[in-house]
């Protein structure tokens, strides 16, 4: 199997995270977004909507999008379960990585972040203040939907990670370099620094990848 | 079980279609978006993001985000699996699901096309031509993925609907309703049609809605 991602790039990220969580490490190939490569022909002939990332599952087949990509991991390798066992705790898990995935982070993406810059015309502080809206909103809401749920610390789901932390370090690190709200996120915080504590998940830090360019 | 919904909402839309291919019902609570309704003390102490469709599992546990909901539904309840057995062919069903649901329906959303207009000053026909934008090209690479996959007729995984289509359907109707172009999906718009020649799936769309007001 082969990873193609960007160091950058909060859903590349998120699929390091679930590797990281799972133990595994499979080759990583970087498709520069910021030189717009994910747009030149040998990389959209390779998946057509020419995003990041995608496994190429060894014998040619690729996969695209994140959720697909972490529920297929977690099925297919071994290791610790992302998906907890507990029915009810494993639609909590992919609820909150819902609330990330379809109502935050495709809200302030690079390419909605360019297309309010051109042709909507507006500056790229309002384009980073258009993404630190929707993240301060999104965040908030699931700091209070967790303490609704009552779910017990030190992760989002108790005393084990699951896939929805692999959604929500991207998400806070994204929430710093667009300048969202993040005070009053206490638990979601909490849950950042346990995950950052375990030393395969700081590996997977962007800033840490061999692509890294800042 | 009762699902809090809208009948416009492409989400709620989603999971009644989940529901209808696995041929269940169950009672159903109209939540008026229009009026803001979502945004109201009562429904906001129920789920602090505000949003529909939220699916109360019987004893005051609430669960949130369509993706969560359709998974646990098609794991709860009797009649035909919408994630295939297959593993590839289940992560595939997931992709085509995640590819509209994250990439596509999130940046054509009732609140992200109001903050558009307010704060951001365009006008409700910028504001239409910014979601046909998504749905044209999000749609057609959905297309030009089914033609990679080689996926064979007349659905989206083959001679049986998945969850994935649940994703389409809504994305389809709405994408009529803010002028995306259309025309070239050939297959997608094969699959819509042997989907409606369904009763239940005839039945869950937006205008069969009680609360429907157009």
């Amino acid at each position: 199997m082969k990873l193609y991602g960007y160091w950058r790039s909060g859903t590349s990220y998120r699929v390091r995270l679930a590797l990281a969580l799972k133990g595994q490490e499979i080759e990583t190939v970087p498709v520069n977004l910021a030189t717009g490569e994910h747009r030149e022909e040998d990389f959209v002939k390779l998946n057509p909507q020419g995003l990041v990332p995608a496994l190429d599952i060894g014998d040619g087949r690729l996969l695209t999008q994140s959720p697909a990509i972490i529920e297929y991991l977690d099925e297919a390798l071994e290791g610790p379960k992302l998906f907890p066992p507990d029915p009810w705790q494993r639609a909590k898990a992919r609820q909150y990585a819902a609330l990330i995935g379809c109502d935050v982070h495709p809200l302030q993406n690079l390419r909605v972040l360019k297309r309010l810059q051109d042709p909507l015309g507006h500056s790229k502080e309002e384009a980073f203040s258009w993404a630190a809206y929707w993240i301060t909103i999104g965040l908030q809401a699931l700091e209070e939907t967790l303490e609704q749920d009552d779910q017990p610390g030190p992760f989002l789901l108790g005393d084990t990670p699951s896939a929805a932390e692999c959604y929500l370090l991207p998400q806070l690190y994204a929430g710093r370099r667009f300048g969202a709200e993040l005070g009053g996120l206490t638990r979601l915080l909490e849950v950042e620094a346990a995950m950052n504590a375990l030393p395969a998940v700081a590996a997977a830090h962007p800033s840490r990848q061999p692509d890294a360019t800042e």
